[in-house]
């Protein structure tokens, strides 16, 4: 860790610790250079990093405050922890809800672009986040592209697994909408049927380009991003 | 524009006027060097380029490809021009449902950490792309703050014309979930009444940390993203 980062994460500390709210002052930039004993430079950076992530905000003449988000109960849409669009595999732990083989039906196929005699892997996670439902998976993976995949991986993270066997993981696109729920769906959530529900479907691709995997997410999560 | 986008910006022309499909094989590099007359620098530096915005995707030892996702009826989620976090100034046209000033209601006088009797625009616009109902958006702003609003400026881009008044506008908190659309705002969205939709709402503050707008969107649309 840099000098900066180690004095911008003693700093977030110290607002986390003391709860300060949204607007509240901090000392200025002298009086926290003797603080933390270090040069300008350094606090300097160390603050920018602290407004990059949206700890504080400084403004020219006035001075640098505590910025806060009013809403606790959302998840980051964006950060590598729990984002919808990050990856999950910090803080999320996967109940498995089936694991088999199949024919593709007609739908997948289309989506992994195999035909409907070709084999897939189904496998249904509910992604479990701070001991509560958080999402539900739904994924598809060609046999004939993975291999063989033991059970016990459903519960990890398949693609390290599938990355362990040398498989070459390449881009992938994904869609994003609104729907409802289904019965089943809404009772693996927690949730009344019907709710409305955020889904991502992925279509992940070999570096090669070929398809070997396509998953729906529903999600009824809240989430929040922040900008500068 | 610099001489390796020049050249991307062709290829991708070419790939889309041919309507080439996902994993067409393109020329070679020594070839594409030819075709565009240009160093083999800058020729890689176009085909980064385009890798990097989705358009092909290099296989080491094998070739060029080109990368196409499945689905067109999709809006870009992220980038500059439509996306839900992006700015919509260029391709959305607004048609304003309405324009008043009135006592802020409670949850949006919570919102923008203002009392109930503190006045507030409040502007519902119907975001239209390519002729078609998009997004539905209530903003609240705080008249204290943003001044003597004219009508006219709720057709246009109202960030821009509180700029020109010389606001200072800082960052912001986004908050984003999933909601059933009620019978008014379905009919707006040309949806029946219950459609799912993703809901955004914005915080906006002025770069001195206040308040100055609070608005919510909500959306039917389908969008999608693209990784590496």
């Amino acid at each position: 860790m840099l000098k900066h980062q180690a004095i911008a994460a003693k700093l977030k500390n110290y607002i986390e610790e003391h709860d300060l709210p949204h607007g509240a002052k901090l000392p200025n930039l002298t009086t926290l250079m003797e603080l933390y004993g270090t040069s300008k430079n350094t606090m300097m950076q160390a603050l920018k990093n602290l407004e990059n992530s949206h700890v504080v905000y400084q403004v020219q003449g006035s001075g640098i405050f505590v910025r806060r988000r009013q809403r606790e109960a959302y998840t980051p849409l964006f950060q590598n922890t729990a984002g919808f669009f990050g990856n999950f595999h910090e803080h999320i732990k996967h109940q498995v809800l089936a694991f088999e083989k199949i024919l593709a039906p007609p739908d997948v196929a289309q989506n992994l672009k195999v035909t409907s005699k070709d084999s897939v892997y189904r496998i249904l996670r509910l992604q479990i986040l701070d001991g509560a439902p958080f999402c539900l998976e739904e994924s598809f993976y060609v046999v004939a592209l993975v291999g063989e995949l033991p059970k016990s991986v459903a519960s990890t993270s398949i693609f390290s697994y599938l990355r362990q066997q040398g498989l070459k993981i390449g881009f992938s696109d994904k869609y994003f909408d609104s729907v409802l729920l289904d019965e089943k769906q809404a009772k693996a959530l927690e949730l009344p049927p019907n709710s409305p529900a955020l889904r991502l479907e992925d279509i992940y691709y070999l570096n090669d380009g070929q398809i070997f995997d396509y998953s729906r997410t529903y999600c009824q999560a809240k989430f929040f991003a922040q900008s500068n």
